[in-house]
C-alpha cells in the first residue's frame, strides 16, 4: 500500500499551520490552504499540498511578502488595475476576483488584471467564484517560460492556462482549465522517473525537434504548444499561449514571456501578470443556465466510440475526482508526498500532517 | 499558367455588383465586398471571394435578409445583446464591433454578443477594427457542426473561430485567428481532391477513430479539435470550441452545437450567435503598445531550429501574403475560381470579373 487517506479538513489545517509558522497573515494562509486543497480535490495533485513548500519558502526567504492587500492602480467602471504587492497569489487572486465580480454586478462585465503577483494554484479556483453569482469566470495567468515555439529551438511561452466557468443548472457548470501547452510539464517529469518515454507530441529536444525522450525535454528542450507540430497546429497553441500574454504581462506591466524567472528559481521575485474576468449572463439573452445544461447534457449523452470511455464536458474529470474523494471521506495521497511534508513539517517545527487509519485499495 | 492577378478593387466591385444584383442593400453589398478582399489579401481564399456565390443564394433565395440595420435589444454601459434580424454576417459583425469599440471608450471594455446573424468571413476583420483605435479586439462565432468531441463519433461542434488582435508600435499588431479545430475542413477537402492522404491529427472516420483518409473524414467522419486525440490534449481543443460556444450561442440565445444547420446546407436560417469584444489598454499599464512590439520582435528574432523557417508571430503569415500582393499589384486567384465566378455572373446576368494580363509565376 503506498497511498493513504487525509481528511481534507486537516490537508487545509496542515498547510495553515505551516504557512503561519512562518509569519504568513493568517488570512492569507487561509487562502493558499483553500485553493491548494482545491486542487488536489480535483485530482490536480500538480497544483495542491505537493506545492505547499514552495509556497512556504517564498515567504521565508522573503521574496513574497506574507502580509498585506492588494491595491487598486485605476479602474474604470467595468475594468481595473491592481498592484498585487508582491502578496501570495491566491491573496491577489481573490481580491481581483471579488472587484470583477462587483463590477460585473454594476456595468455587467469586470475585467481585472493584476501585476506583482505570484503562483495561485489552479485557474478554476478563481474563474469558478464567479458561479456562485450566477455568472461566467474567466482566469488566465502567465508563467515561467517552459513552451517552445514552432520553429524555434528555445523556450520563451509559459503554459499559461485559461479557465472559464459558465454557470448550468442545479449547481452544474462548465469548467474549463487548461494550460496552453500539449501537456503538463509535472506528466513529462513522472515519465521521465518511470524511465517511459512520451508520446510524440508533448515536447522537443533542444534543437526545436519532437522528441520522445523525456530526458531530452527536461534537459535543454521544452514543452509545444497544444497542437504539437506546426502540419497539426502547434502554431495555435502558440499564439493561445501569447493571447494569455496579452491579457496578462502586457495589460499588467508586469515581467512576461522569457523575462520571467525560470520555474523554480526563487532569486528574484516571480512578478507575476494575471488576468480575472466576471460576466454576468443576465444581460444577454433569457435562459442561459438552460442552454448550458442542455449543452453539457447533449455532450455527456453522446454515444460513445469505446463504451468503456463516455464522452464528458470539461470540468468533468474534476467532478469525479471530487466524488470520489467525497466517498473516500478524504483525500487520498501518495505516501511519498506525506513523507516529504512531514520532513518538511519538522524542519520549520510543526505538527505533522495526520494520514486517516482508513485503509486505501490500489 | 493556371493563375492569374486581379486588382483588389475590381474583386471588391464585383462581389459589389453580383450582391447588388439580388437586390442586397448597397451598403450591406459594400461590407460584405470588403470582408471578403480581405479574407483573399490575408491569404484566407477560403474565407474570400470562393464564398461570394453562397451570400448570393443566401440572399436570393431569401434564406438571408438584403436590408434592414441590426438593432439593440439590452445593454448595460459594458455590455449589448444584439438582434442581427438575419442580415448578412458582415452588417452584423461591423454593427457589434461599433458598438463593442464604443462601449469600450466609455467603460474600458465592450461586450457585445449577436443572435440571428450569418457568415461573416475571416473573424480577425472585426478583431482588426479596435487595432484603429489603438484597442484590443477578439471577435468570436459559432458555426456549423463539423468536429467530433473526443471519445464520440459525431459532430456536433463547429470549427468555432477565436481572434484576438492586440496593437504594437508603428502599426504592427499581433493576430490570432485561428479555428478550434484542428484544421480547416477546407484543408481536407484539398488533399481529398489530389488523392493525398492527410496527417495523422486532422480528422476521424465514423467511429471517432483518427483517420488519414480525407474520404473517411468527408464521408460520416469529420474534424477533430485542435490537439487531436486524447493522449495529445485533444480534450483541450474541444473545451476550447465549447468556451467559445459560451460567448455565443450561449450567451446569445441563437442556434448551438448541433441544432445549427448543416455546412452548406441553406433549407433555413442560420440563426448564428456571435460575440465581439473591446478592450482599451489605456486602462490599464501605460506603454502596453511598447511591450506588444518587444513580445513580437523578441519571437521573430529567436534563432530558428530551421533557417529557411523563421519564427513567426500570429498575424505574420497573412501579413507576408498582403505584402505579396502589393507588390504584385493584385491579388492572384486560380483560373478554376475566376472561370467558376463567372459561369456565376453569367447567370444573374452580371457584368464578369476581369483579370489583368500581367503574367504570373508558378
Amino acid at each position: 500500500m503506498n497511498r493513504c487517506l487525509i481528511l481534507q479538513s486537516e490537508v487545509r489545517t496542515f498547510i495553515e499551520r505551516c504557512m503561519l509558522a512562518v509569519g504568513t497573515q493568517p488570512s492569507h494562509a487561509a487562502c493558499l490552504a483553500e485553493v491548494l486543497v482545491e486542487g488536489d480535490l480535483r485530482g490536480h495533485y500538480s497544483h495542491g499540498l505537493n506545492r505547499m513548500d514552495m509556497y512556504v519558502k517564498d515567504v521565508l526567504t522573503g521574496i513574497c511578502e506574507k502580509a498585506g492587500e492588494p491595491t487598486v492602480d485605476k479602474e474604470t467602471v467595468a475594468t481595473a488595475l491592481v498592484n498585487g504587492r508582491n502578496l501570495l497569489g491566491p491573496v491577489v487572486g481573490n481580491f481581483c476576483m471579488d472587484l470583477a465580480i462587483k463590477k460585473a454586478r454594476e456595468a455587467g462585465i469586470g475585467w481585472v488584471v493584476a501585476y506583482g503577483s505570484n503562483h495561485f494554484g489552479i485557474a478554476a479556483y478563481y474563474s469558478m467564484q464567479a458561479l456562485k453569482e450566477d455568472m461566467i469566470g474567466m482566469c488566465y495567468t502567465n508563467t515561467s517560460p517552459l513552451v517552445v515555439p514552432p520553429r524555434a529551438k528555445e523556450c520563451t511561452v509559459g503554459t499559461n492556462p485559461i479557465s472559464v466557468a459558465a454557470p448550468a443548472r442545479d449547481g452544474d457548470s462548465f469548467v474549463l482549465d487548461m494550460a496552453t501547452s500539449a501537456v503538463a510539464l509535472g506528466k513529462v517529469e513522472l515519465h521521465h522517473r518511470r524511465g517511459d518515454v512520451i508520446p510524440e507530441g508533448w515536447g522537443c529536444d533542444s534543437q526545436g525537434r519532437l522528441s520522445t525522450d523525456p530526458a531530452e525535454v527536461l534537459s535543454g528542450g521544452g514543452l509545444v504548444p497544444i497542437g504539437g507540430c506546426e502540419i497539426t497546429g502547434g502554431h495555435k497553441g502558440f499564439g493561445l499561449g501569447l493571447m494569455v500574454e496579452v491579457f496578462c504581462g502586457m495589460l499588467a506591466g508586469s515581467q512576461y514571456s522569457k523575462y520571467i524567472r525560470n520555474w523554480k528559481v526563487t532569486d528574484r521575485v516571480a512578478d507575476l501578470g494575471q488576468c480575472f474576468v466576471a460576466l454576468d449572463p443576465a444581460n444577454f439573452a433569457p435562459g442561459f443556465k438552460g442552454r448550458m445544461s442542455d449543452l453539457l447534457s447533449l455532450h455527456r449523452g453522446l454515444e460513445p466510440a469505446n463504451p468503456e470511455t463516455p464522452v464528458v464536458a470539461p470540468g468533468d474529470p474534476e467532478r469525479f475526482s471530487i466524488q470520489k474523494c467525497r466517498s473516500l471521506g478524504g483525500i487520498p495521497y501518495d505516501l511519498s508526498v506525506v513523507s516529504h511534508m512531514n520532513k518538511f513539517a519538522k524542519e520549520i517545527g510543526v505538527e505533522l500532517l495526520l494520514p486517516t487509519d482508513r485503509p486505501m485499495a490500489e
